[in-house]
Parts: structure tokens; C-alpha cells; sequence
């Protein structure tokens, strides 16, 4: 019965309960109003903006039969994977502050979930491109694929620790609980470092493909396409200060353990 | 007297006089130093490479009169300035736990003053490169401009903020002491920001001179510099990486107020 007591409780009734919420200013709530409303806007205009651009300039998606058209599945589903899903399935922690705590880990676990096929396919489609080059052009050569890689494998590994832990061993609640609790902080700094490690890989790769497309010519001209793939790099580091400043602030007022990404 | 006295105090006495030093066990010591030693260590290896490659690579250093060596002088100062010099003068404030804050803050200053020629001259010679094209390129279209931009206005305005709150302020110092306190997290978390926007424009500078070197070509054989290339990128990647991991998991353990980088 305890046991069961510890999931229908929410985080707000928690720190209520330790009197956090009722410390909370008007400016604090201010503040924690508008980092989550902008990082829900520049999460979404992320998408968009990679939407449209494969949509608008590039004439839309394709599998291998047009190679240059499969190729716009890579960075939109990377975006839509990496960036948009992965963002807010973060942000769900600091919005369902009323929600049982259950359900808002098995929601953060079912968006990374569909996180997955779109980096599945959206690799895919990289990989594809390479081989329909004429000559086929080898892999893992670039910058951007190197980093790709290390943002995959950090990914890879923090959902299988994260299903395996915060949810498989849900079944022997008691036994596993410290060493649950001593992860929480773990997972929640290897995710933001996952997901800033996607931010910068997301703008080398954009970097790439720019001057792929417009080659020694890229500078000369303000081209419209120019603009909006330098718009939709804006929006990702946007994305990436206010994440890093977010987190640094938090630290500094010690509220890393009352934020619920630091709860189990 | 007791003004000054707040001064030659270390930070390293007043931990122990709040009993936060009697705390740290060796597992944390060990961590501690492992986690100084190693940025240390990533901090001169990303410069010693960016100079390897400079000088190997790409036949060294010069002014206007060779453009294409004058660029050179681009990635190796603002690897310098934005990542080496930076680094260590945050780095600073962990190392000297038994120095007078007075001083690391000065020596934390003049770390910063070091870095900003390297970016003048950096960014110049950036500048003159476009200039000295045939046709010259015009400033300021590519995506990594842009983030140049971003990075080198927030450090600007670090810099100027810092220097007038922290040393100048400093005369009239009971009067401000509440106001530079309040600031002083605002600036450790916009300090942290820029390093890693630095980070994020170093790799799209390093992918695009990459995609210039190589063309189309780039990703179709090993070659010994694109491995140079890569494992720079890589030493960024791993500064950043451990960056924010020791941000996040400082923050949860509510020691962003007894570490260095938050104290007045
Ligand atoms: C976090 C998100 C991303 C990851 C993990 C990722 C990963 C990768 C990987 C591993 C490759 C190499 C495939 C191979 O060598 O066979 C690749 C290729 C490529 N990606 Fe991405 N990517 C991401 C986002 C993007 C975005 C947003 C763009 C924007 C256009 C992009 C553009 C490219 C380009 C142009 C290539 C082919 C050239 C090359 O191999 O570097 N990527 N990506
Ligand atoms: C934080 C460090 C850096 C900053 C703030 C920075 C800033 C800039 C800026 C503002 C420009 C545009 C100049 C113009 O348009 O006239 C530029 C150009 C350039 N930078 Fe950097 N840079 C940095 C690091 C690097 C690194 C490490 C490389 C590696 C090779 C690099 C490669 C380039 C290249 C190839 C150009 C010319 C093409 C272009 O305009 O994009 N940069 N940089």
C-alpha cells in the first residue's frame, strides 16, 4: 500500500508538502513560465522551419530511387527525432507538475520511443545517399558523421539504461529504489548532454549541406534558401542556451532537486 | 577591517568553516581532480592540434599577402582565445581553492584581457580572407558566420558586464555587494553558454573548411588532415560534453553555491 502511495503521489503535492511550491515568487513563476512556453515554441519552429525547407526548396521526400529527394528524410527526421521529440519529452517533467509521476515517466519513455524510427530512418536515408553517389562515397568520413555517431551511441545507451532502470526494475520497487535514485541525476545530465551533443551535430551537418549546395558560390548571394537553413540553425541554438542556461541557473539556486527531471 | 577581511579569505576556508569541505569524500576528490585534469588536458590538446594542422598542413602563418595562409591564423586564435584561454580562466576558480578570491578573480580577468586580441586578430584575418577572394566574398552569409557573431557579442558583453561589476564596482564595495552577488550566477551561467556556443562555432568552422578543402571529394578517401580535422572536432566535442555533464551533475547535488564559479 506505501509502496503503491509513492506512484499516485505528483510532484506538486510533493513539494508542497516540503512547502517548496509555496515559496515559489510571482517572478520565479514568471521566469518558469516563459522558459517552457519559448522552449515549446523554438522546439516546434525547429521542426517546421526543417520541414519546410525540405518541403519548399527541395522538393520533398523520396526513397531510393531519388536519392537527392531521401536524402531531405535525414534532416527533417533527425530534427523531428533528436530535437522536437527528444525536447519535449524533457519538458514534460516541468509541465505534468500535477500528474502522477508514473505516467509522466512511461509518457517521457513512449516520445522517446517514437524518437526512435524517426533516427532509424532518418540515418537510413544517410547512409542510402552515400551509396547512390556515383561513385558511391565511403561512410563515417566527415566531421558530421563522427559526431552523429557519438550522439546515436549516447542516445542508444541512455534508453536502454533508462527502460531497464526506471522501468523494468519498477517490478521489485523496494529492492531497486536507492539504486534508482542514485541514477535520477545521472540520466537527467547524460540526457541534456545528449541533447545538446544533437544540437551541434544538427549544425555541422547544416553547415555541410549548405555548402554542398551552394558550393564556392554559398557566400556570394543572399539566397532565400541561405537564409532560412541559417534561420533554422538560429532556432537550434537558441534552443541550446536556453537549455544551458536553464540548467546552470537551476543549479545555482539548488533547485536541480526540486525540478522534476531530478526525481525518480 | 572587516571589509578587507572578506578578502584574503580563500574560498577553501570558508568551505571548512561551513563545514562543506569536511564533507567531500574521496570518492568526490577523486572526481574532482579527475574531472580538472582532464579539461586541462582537452584544453591544450585542442590547441596543440588546431596549431599541428595550421602548421602541417596548411604551410603555416602569414598576413594579407597570402590570404590562404593569412586564414590559418582564423581557427587557431579563436581556438586560442574562445576555448584554451577561456577554458583555463573558468577552470581558474576550481583549481585556486586556497588562493585569495581577489586574485583569481584578477588573474581570471586577465586570462579573458589574453583572449581578446587572439579573437580581433582571428576575426580580422576572417574578415580580410573574404576581402582577398577573387571576386571577394561578401561578410557574413554562412551559417557559421552567424554563429561567430552570436558567440563573439556575448562574450563582448561578458566581458564588459564582469569588468565593471566584479573590479570596478569593487571601490564602492559595501554599497554593491548585494547587486554583484545577485549577478554573479548570471554570469557563471552566460560564462558557460558562450564556451559552448564557442564550441558549437568551432565544428561548423572546422566542417565547412573541411567541405572547402575537400569539395566533393572530402568524404571519399582517409586522408591523414581530414583525420586531424575530425579529431579536433572530437576534442571540442568532448570539452562540451564534459562541461555539461559537470554543470548538470554539480546542480543536483546542490553544489553550484559551494563551487568556486558561483561566489561573489
Ligand atoms: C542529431 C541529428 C543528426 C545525426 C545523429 C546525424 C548523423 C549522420 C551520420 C551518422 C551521417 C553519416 C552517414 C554515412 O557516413 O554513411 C550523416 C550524414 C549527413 N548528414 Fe546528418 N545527422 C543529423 C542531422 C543532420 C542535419 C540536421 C543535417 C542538415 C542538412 C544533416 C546533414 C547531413 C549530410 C549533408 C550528410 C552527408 C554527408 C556526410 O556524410 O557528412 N544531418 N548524418
Ligand atoms: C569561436 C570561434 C570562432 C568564431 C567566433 C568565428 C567567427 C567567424 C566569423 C564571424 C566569420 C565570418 C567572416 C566574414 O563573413 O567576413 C568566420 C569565417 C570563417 N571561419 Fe570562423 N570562427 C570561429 C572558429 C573557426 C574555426 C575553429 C574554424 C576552422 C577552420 C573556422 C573557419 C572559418 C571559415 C572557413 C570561414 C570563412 C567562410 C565563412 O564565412 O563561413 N572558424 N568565422
Amino acid at each position: 500500500m506505501a509502496k503503491t502511495k509513492v506512484h499516485t503521489r505528483s510532484h506538486y503535492e510533493e513539494e508542497r508538502e516540503r512547502g517548496d511550491a509555496g515559496e515559489w515568487a510571482c517572478g520565479r513563476w514568471f521566469e518558469y513560465a516563459l522558459v517552457v512556453a519559448l522552449a515549446a515554441l523554438l522546439l516546434l519552429a525547429a521542426l517546421v522551419l526543417a520541414l519546410f525547407w525540405a518541403l519548399y526548396y527541395r522538393q520533398g521526400f523520396a526513397w531510393s530511387d531519388a536519392p537527392q529527394r531521401q536524402f531531405n528524410l535525414h534532416p527533417v527526421l533527425m530534427v523531428a527525432g533528436f530535437v522536437t521529440f527528444s525536447g519535449f519529452s524533457a519538458l514534460l517533467f516541468r509541465v505534468c507538475r500535477c500528474c502522477r509521476r508514473l505516467h509522466v515517466k512511461l509518457f517521457h519513455m513512449v516520445l522517446h520511443a517514437l524518437a526512435i524510427p524517426c533516427v532509424v530512418v532518418g540515418f537510413w536515408a544517410a547512409l542510402d545517399w552515400h551509396e547512390l553517389q556515383q561513385p558511391p562515397l565511403p561512410h563515417f568520413h566527415s566531421l558530421h558523421s563522427w559526431l552523429g555517431l557519438v550522439t546515436m551511441g549516447l542516445f542508444a545507451l541512455q534508453f536502454v539504461v533508462g527502460f531497464f532502470s526506471f522501468l523494468v526494475l519498477l517490478c521489485c520497487e523496494g529492492a531497486t529504489a536507492a539504486f534508482r535514485a542514485a541514477l535520477v541525476p545521472v540520466h537527467a545530465a547524460f540526457g541534456i548532454t545528449t541533447f545538446m551533443l544533437a544540437i551541434a551535430t544538427c549544425l555541422t551537418g547544416l553547415s555541410h549541406k549548405a555548402y554542398e549546395l551552394y558550393g564556392a558560390f554559398y557566400p556570394t548571394s543572399w539566397s532565400e534558401e541561405g537564409i532560412i537553413i541559417n534561420a533554422l540553425a538560429m532556432v537550434l541554438v537558441a534552443l541550446g542556451i536556453l537549455v544551458s542556461y536553464t540548467v546552470r541557473r537551476e543549479g545555482s539556486r539548488g533547485e536541480g532537486k526540486t525540478f522534476l527531471s531530478e526525481r525518480l
